[in-house]
């Protein structure tokens, strides 16, 4: 089978991990602003200059943050620093172009060099995959803070999307005793599927006083000072919501709250899983646009 | 707390059960179409007209299917026929309405009447929570027409809905070997979470010839005459999906494939759950239009 | 590799199985007492006499139970009846010889023809394999008798051996409130850690009150009338301990409680499964005896 | 209900927790040796020296380990010394002292002084629970170790006892593939029921060279040179086995590998649920001992 020239440009393990796996796979591999070659295997190239790059690229691999600042591309195993748009002008026009967390203003600017930036980390798949790694993170952070076991822990989950789920399942299974809190009635019903117990999000601070760890993955101030009074004194609260997090983290602190916000876990805990995960969605979107054509 | 008048007419042991929880939490309920009040316990009133039925009723609760004819509402457990229209006349005008499987047809009837009818059969949650009650049906048909355990045994389960999952949740739990077929990425990543092996619905054939034990759940005919000649002679087919089905049945059954249409399981294998389903899911409608008024 | 001559005299379903998957792996196989050889793959030899059948066999494996009436062969699938010991006189003297539910007295006249029978019934590993199918059978029963799903029942498990353990592992998994009476408090240990309550097995009387179904594991009448009027009226009581059981079933009915005795489910519900632990089991005999010599 | 005096005298926080917990329970508990009584919840009395704290004591609860010097008690919260002889002479003749890991120079010295020591370190119910604690210590460590999730990879316990059951459960459950390996055809029967595969210790070099991560339960050194040299070179080892362990620690680390012993995680790792397993246990010796009597 056909095997595309694939260049990976900056990013960390996760991209690393990208580029030894499609090299194990037979795909052509080239790598840039990777200085620290020994994390990359013989099988991939590492090449010194973006043309060298570049040069008949059929996909093009961006890292997750593509850019920190808007201008470079996001690069910490390499000292050099790289503008996209340098980059930009070099890609082939009919190149599939990946990259994570693109924001629309460097959307745009790609758009103006005729490039489709298509941003892995929007893909379902990848969000679903996402979902075990931030939560054995996140079970891993509980381990570290408190002095009793996730088995017979009262526990609660804030919010049941894709992380709250994977949490449930998890936690049911060490033995936890856990409690959803959700607004929808179908949320309610999955909760209890899983084995947990139910309850509306307007409960929340009913439910709160009973528990002695929280999980939050709703990205609202859903735990207002109402209910951070009811929580127990030994109550360890942890974030996974993105910005703004559920809970104002200064007032938590200031009621003597232990209060912890665990964003990006994957690439933090599990940064090869996570680079798997990637490598996985990024086959997807290849292989898709392999049925289009 | 206020409790409303609960009016039930007709219905089977799924509705008859509804009554009686009812009247255990302290509503006023009236039962009107059921002969055989051995099912009903005492603290419901069963009334022998329309008129004493539907009185100042506030809540009308009708069956699951709301009629077999179109004309009258389906009541297994009386030998009465009761006309639709006959009660539609009567009912309070600001009643709540509850049925289940409300054809257009009948709902323009009850508008002309000024009623809306409100299908709980459509509610997501019910839905949800009666993946429960089918997955237990679809496993025990599987363990009597086999002569091997779940346990051990190679499964694939064809869509990865909310039937799907539950099989899936359930059936790995007994220690199966489950594989899922589905379409899109993002449930061939919730069934790997699952603990499944996932291929891409378009690999179906392939697949199917490597298990003994098939759960459908997709209401379209994915099992193609190509599918079906690549069963194992000893694989048993369940479907679970609704008309069409997953497969010609006249087709398998030429084929010599043994394949069972499994439908309203709920109601047939566990008609108390599936009542104690139909109960939650009134009260969270009743308890929704209380918010509004 | 080496692969002994094995003769296979009477049994069912179980035994044929043992029969054709040991002819699958390169065994010549020999197969006596089975007149329906539709049942045996064409890989067995069916033959029409003891001497044919026992000439040069290395093993010999005799059915489960081996006999029905102490004197002939155990041979459902057979209108022949052969007498034990006009086998034993055939058997080569450093054959193998296995058989299932073998008496002391039948030992002892297999003995007197210089042939020790080894029980495979009293092989721990089939005794724990065996727990599976017990498990999935009782189950089906409960399925089949209840109009309730097993999911949210309250489930007593009275003894927590393997029966009881296996019980637990699944009914927690499929949803179940499962409580577990016994006598050890490490065995109530194991309980709790499987997600069960945990209770004496003094306590008997006050938790079958709280149940609507359950799994008795226990051989000995623990189930006392005391415990018995007890029981909710909707409770269902299924037996799965050998005699005497755990409750006395003529007591159990004029108490009006439905009462189930199932006993060798294996064989029942899943002969193709029993047999391939009877297989696995018997592999594991061959393997120690070579190990040996 | 009658609840006795209870003297608990050292320990850490595991001992602390005893006592607040029998404290809130309704016992009258004293303690000593703990000169940080902000562990102490308000119920609990400390005392100041051993005639105070054993006077009319009916239960004597002594640290776990009892002695790290043979000498004194272990009261790692007191800078205070105390000799065990000095307080075996002041123990009630009829009290019930309870005590862990007790070396049988200790028991004898205590027989000298008419006292039986009860050692709660070798009850069966507090070896199990404490599996518990052991089995989320040792994952806790895996995770902060490697750079990918337990969900997908391949582990291998060694040995399958206490620990090695509850590993695998728990494993299994976060999505590991896990294979275990043991001696016994019935432990290997009861992996297989937990979803593992299973094969003969005798296996062990083949069956490491195909896993990133191995749990050792087995207090022998089964990981020999040749089943070291067969590792992965990612592999990471974590040994759980009390003394001599599964592996030579020095040989390990000559050939590479990353091998951890983790030794006493309990008290380590979930002190608060080691006290509630200590408490539990202690509870059932009390209970013991009044049905005797």
């Amino acid at each position: 089978m056909f095997k595309e020239i694939v260049t990976v440009i900056g990013g960390d393990l996760r991209q690393a991990h990208v580029a030894n796996r499609l090299a194990a796979e037979g795909y052509r591999v080239r790598a840039l602003l990777f200085d620290e070659d020994t994390i990359l295997t013989p099988g991939v190239e590492v090449v010194a200059s973006p043309d060298a790059a570049l040069l008949q690229a059929e996909v093009v691999i961006l890292p997750l943050p593509l850019s920190a600042d808007e201008v470079h591309i996001n690069a910490p195993f390499s000292r050099k620093k790289l503008r996209m748009i340098d980059c930009f002008g070099l890609i082939p026009c009919d190149a599939l172009v990946l990259a994570g967390r693109v924001t629309s203003q460097i959307a745009n600017i790609a758009a103006g060099y005729g490039i489709e930036l298509v941003d892995y980390l929007e893909r379902e798949e990848l969000a679903v995959l996402n979902a075990v790694p931030t939560c054995e993170g996140a079970i891993a952070i509980a381990m570290q803070e408190r002095a009793t076991t996730i088995f017979g822990s009262k526990v609660l989950i804030a919010g049941f999307g894709r992380i709250g789920k994977v949490m449930a399942r998890v936690l049911v299974a060490m033995g936890a005793q856990v409690t959803v809190a959700a607004r929808r009635h179908s949320d309610l019903a999955w909760a209890q599927i899983l084995g947990c117990k139910a309850v509306d999000m307007a409960d929340l601070a009913k439910v709160v006083s009973q528990v002695e760890l929280i999980f939050n993955t709703v990205p609202f101030h859903v735990f207002t000072e109402a209910v951070l009074t009811s929580f127990k004194p030994e109550c360890l609260y942890i974030d996974l919501a993105s910005k703004p997090g559920g809970v104002d983290f200064g007032m938590a602190k200031d009621l003597g709250i232990k209060a912890i916000w665990a964003l990006s876990l994957p690439g933090k805990v599990a940064p090869i899983s996570a680079g798997e995960i990637i490598k996985d969605t990024i086959m997807n979107v290849m292989e898709e646009r392999r049925k289009k054509t």
